[in-house]
Parts: structure tokens; sequence; C-alpha cells
């Protein structure tokens, strides 16, 4: 059975981030439609919602998969996941440039690959999903 | 330094499903809509695309973070990821009915924790986002 990934999903923590820039659902937006133009993705529908008393949800649907990010202010953290599929799109480049555009002190990043089997009728393809994710502890 | 997890992201593969189901945009607007309602969580706001020549996307913004879907008919594929914060919702739940719904074959899970530090000023909460994702090989 061959595995073929169809892309990359990466899982990012931001930590330390700017509480104004988090709360702020316009600078979101603008700020994850740059970014996928950052990951060299072609951005399709945003989507968002401004929670109360405080807190964003940005998502991003892409011709490559998505983005989406949703943020705690009152912890200056993010949860950011980028997941493109394709040869073009560059998930790290996205991932990259959203710790710095929210002033992030530190992050993680976790990157996962999906795919789908190409030989064989059916089942998962074990070894591929069950590699652990490679941890990458610097994007920028 | 105090790690608090927000929630559980859930990294779920979907093999062996019906074509026609992964084709069919209305059906799979429909199915994430339920499915936020089996994980009990709260819809917001749903988008989705079809693709030429085929596969679907639906984004799914929940009061508890969101559900993704991206299929690829071609191959009986789909890539799905269940985010959910808070007490309330169980994304395992939203996991299996979707399985179900798209008459899965086979499928692979992988449930990873977000979450922010809660003391200490700044930093990565190390310990908990390096330790390795929780595979949980059946969810119906």
């Amino acid at each position: 059975m061959t595995v073929t990934p169809v892309g990359t999903h990466c899982i990012l923590e931001l930590f330390g981030c700017s509480p104004e820039l988090l709360n702020d659902e316009a600078f979101i937006r603008e700020t994850v439609a740059q970014s996928s133009r950052e990951g060299m993705s072609t951005l399709i529908q945003l989507s968002s919602h401004k929670f109360s008393p405080q807190g964003v949800t940005a998502l991003a649907l892409l011709a490559e998969s998505h983005i989406s990010i949703h943020t705690w202010p009152e912890n200056g953290y993010a949860a950011v996941d980028v997941f493109t599929c394709g040869e073009t799109a560059n998930p790290q480049l996205a991932c990259a440039y959203l710790a710095r555009a929210f002033d992030s002190d530190s992050h993680t990043l976790r990157m996962l690959p999906r795919g789908f089997t190409t030989q064989g009728s059916h089942g998962p393809s074990t070894t591929h999903l069950h590699e652990e994710s490679k941890l990458c502890p610097a994007v920028n």
C-alpha cells in the first residue's frame, strides 16, 4: 500500500501575543488573508466572529485547504492551524507571518502529514498516519 | 508554569468513503452541521466550496472553535478536523458521526491537546505541547 500525502497540516500555538491585536476582528481578518498570500495559497472565502466579552475566530477557506485562528486575548494566546495541499503552497511561511503579525513572544509548530492511500482498496495508511508529528520549534 | 488546555483538536482521516457523498456539497453542509450537534457544539457560520472537477471543502465556525472537511472523492478520502474548547462539547462524538455519515470503511483519529500557559508570563507550555498525540483507532 503506497501513501500519497495530500499535504501538511500545521498546528501552531502562539504565546505572548498582543492582547489588543488578538481582540481586533478587522486586523485578524486582514492578517489571515495576508497569511494566505504569504503561504502562496489562494483565499476563496473568509468567515469570522467576535465573541463576547473577548476573543475572535477566523476561518479562511483556501483553494489548498484552510487556515483557522482562535484567540484568547486575556491569555495572549492564539490557536492556529494551516492546512495546505498541493505543490505550490508553503504553510510554514503562513505560520511565520502569523507569529510575527501578532507580536508573539514564542510559539510551537507541529507539522502533521495528511494523506490517502493510492494502492490497496481500503484501509488506513497506518505507517504514515501513526508517524509522529514533526515538531519545528521556530518558524520565523 | 501551569498549563490549561483550552480544548482538544481531533485530526480525523476517513478512508473508503462513498465518492458520491464526498462530492455532494449540500450533503456535506448538512452533515457537518449535524456533526456539530452530535458533538454538543453550537454552529455559528458554515462556509463551503465545490471544486472542479471534484472535491468539496466545508468549514464550520463553532462557538467552541471549528470543524473542517476537505474531500477527495476520486480517492474515497476525506481530511477532517474537529477542534472544540470548553467543558460541554465532545469532538469525538462529532468524529464518530462523520465517519458513519460518509460510510467510511476505516479511519484514524489523532487527538491533540491545545492550550495556553496560565502561570508564568510567557513561553510555550513545552511539556504539554510536545506531548505525543493520542491515537484513537476507532471512534464509532
